[in-house]
């Protein structure tokens, strides 16, 4: 008799964005037609920019005829964008070799694919508040969850310690969900921690875009010593709007090694025998993004998202209301009014203002008393947002 | 200090086609602008139907526009899709519910995540010769595989028996490599004897729109009690056009459970947490594919590979040697002439009549002595190759 995989058994019930959807699905059986203002989930609202666009469609002709067809993809990338992907890195003054760059089909996919190169002996450290998936990927390997509760009093960015040992550190930076950033002595502390402890650190990129404060870090790799402990995570989806596109990118420094094993070795190997690569079509969209005319447009998209960034932060201010992010990142991490629960908050401003936001306590218990907004919606629904909070004072 | 998946060491050194692209740029650096006849890896040549490519430029353009943009898709696929597909079952008299479809990016990349859903500790059954990656993903898991060789004597096509017991069982009809096809008695013996010891059957059914002896079955669903020990892994690759495009779907009954757990939901729960679904563009293509009009196109393309079938097989016929599939299938598994080994046999096409094909040793050792062709390649070529073997007389 075949055993299934028992860790899924110890995953808790329901995950946080599924909750979200179901409360607002009844409310909405309830107020039929009510508009919501929604800053729940992390979902972009502008479309793609036009060079992604124009390239989509160019690719999609090249499917179109038999002498620009492309079959099969070279499994870790086409070797074109995975050059122009390193370039973008070299540019900003971090030296990486094309072959260090993977694409993937985006940062969620890759966070859970990656931990295939790791024993399931090895530990995992979740600075909590954190994406649920970060916990409930290495609960399904069975591994030991290393746990490290960040707080106001730290800025929400805490520091390494003997309690954060793990042989996994998972690091986002501008962080999902506090939008709290590592500055470079932060971030170079968790590096010399991680090589201290022959640790691996898997650093989220994700939201790196936002960072515009000249003096923060956009990569790991901007950090001495971080191509021997590090493995960088990117994705374009809040970069350039690909949240249903899917297009991420992964770098593998060939420096990186344990126990004379060389994890670039391992996952070109794993790529090679689990994947045939990512969609020509998507791959040819995702390059789009990198050229001058791309980053003119993303950038313009990113100025959008921050101006919603502001009206919402301008309301907290008004109110009084403590909170971070939103500055460098496209998330405001913000405390529950009144004492209010997080989940008792949700329902407050779904009930009485129609805003969909996020409960904190659903990234960890230490999120218990915080709500997320997200930026990314439409200028309207952010300004009527930050309005009824306005009122509600 | 962190511990690499050790696993990985016990992976042998070099993955068949790597080798085979080797061996062919080698002999491109020695002979530069020759022209090879590829019938090597299974990539297609026709480009994608005109269905396909209508619906991937009205997705591209929905993604242009604030009012049509899709952002995060449902991870298990677009309810649209789903239903489509399990339609599609429905018309050939498979009752699945539309829950049951998930869809995938691919046949390659469903069969490395699934593996998840199993405890380590399960053996896996590989029917030899066999596509490689089905022994690779369980290696680098560190399961225990049971190789079980067929041979000419069953016509490529093993009973069950006290060897073939596991914890997993794959199976792959139509066959790669070898073309070969279970009939309704042979495949309902499996179902019965994963029944019998309580394993899970992984039917890779990438190849069923090759059936054309309407005996045949083209899903493990139309047996008896297969909704209670089997997941069918189903791909648009070379039914569609789609090895660059990357869409796939698979079929988890809500019926197939082990020890209290559900594999469906578990798979459900897995890709919520790991993926967030597949690229909302490519699905719009996928969906296409099982229109009326998508329906004809593709068939009209399989009609047209059949045809280099019919070339190849005439031209063994000729040369008197044996092979088998071709008919239900796109692959044609000859035995190599002269007593050659197979790797010997490939560099003899390779350097005598520039023709690349796949040396059967590459799917395991009772491999040795055969040589898969595939017809995926162009008229042109194909003509060709088939002139060049019948002159080497």
């Amino acid at each position: 008799m075949i055993t299934p995989n028992m860790h899924y058994a110890d995953l808790k019930e329901s995950y946080l964005f599924y909750h979200i959807a179901q409360k607002t699905k009844a409310y909405l059986e309830e107020n039929p037609g009510t508009h919501l203002y929604r800053m729940g989930i992390g979902d972009v609202s502008l479309p793609l920019c036009d060079a992604a666009i124009t390239a989509l469609h160019g690719a999609v002709d090249d499917q179109a005829v038999k002498e620009r067809f492309h079959g099969y993809m070279p499994e870790c990338g086409m070797p074109s964008l995975r050059h122009t992907i390193a370039e973008h890195y070299r540019d900003r003054g971090v030296a990486i070799t094309d072959e260090e760059v993977f694409v993937s089909s985006g940062a969620s996919d890759e966070l859970g694919d990656i931990l295939d190169l790791f024993d399931r002996s090895c530990s995992a450290l979740v600075i909590e508040p954190a994406y649920p998936a970060y916990v409930d990927a290495n609960i399904m390997a069975g591994r030991k969850i290393v746990h490290l509760p960040a707080s106001r009093d730290n800025g929400f960015l805490p520091a390494p310690c003997e309690e954060a040992k793990a042989d996994l550190l998972y690091i986002c930076s501008p962080n999902n969900p506090t939008g709290a950033v590592f500055n470079r002595e932060q971030l170079q502390a968790w590096v010399d921690f991680a090589k201290e402890n022959g640790s691996v650190i898997l650093f989220d990129a994700a939201y790196e875009a936002f960072v515009e404060d000249e003096s923060l870090p956009h990569s790991i790799f901007e950090m001495k010593g971080a191509k021997e402990c590090a493995i960088e995570i990117c994705s374009l989806s809040k970069t350039a709007g690909f949240t249903g596109t899917r297009l991420g990118y992964t770098v593998i420094p060939e420096a990186l090694e344990r126990n004379g094993m060389h994890f670039h070795d391992m996952w070109v190997r794993n790529r090679t025998t689990k994947t045939n690569g990512v969609s020509y079509i998507i791959q040819k969209g995702g390059e789009a993004i990198f050229t001058p005319e791309g980053q003119r447009q993303i950038k313009a998209n990113i100025r959008f998202y921050k101006g919603n960034a502001r009206i919402l932060m301008e309301a907290l201010d008004e109110l009084g209301i403590w909170y971070c992010g939103g500055k460098n990142a496209p998330y405001i991490w913000m405390e529950c009014p009144d004492g209010m629960d997080s989940w008792a908050y949700f329902d407050h401003l779904l009930h009485n203002m129609q805003i969909v936001g996020t409960p904190g306590e659903g990234f960890g218990a230490c999120g218990e008393g915080y709500f997320r907004l997200s930026t990314f919606g439409s200028r309207e629904d952010t300004i009527v947002a930050a309005k009824r909070l306005l009122e509600s004072k």
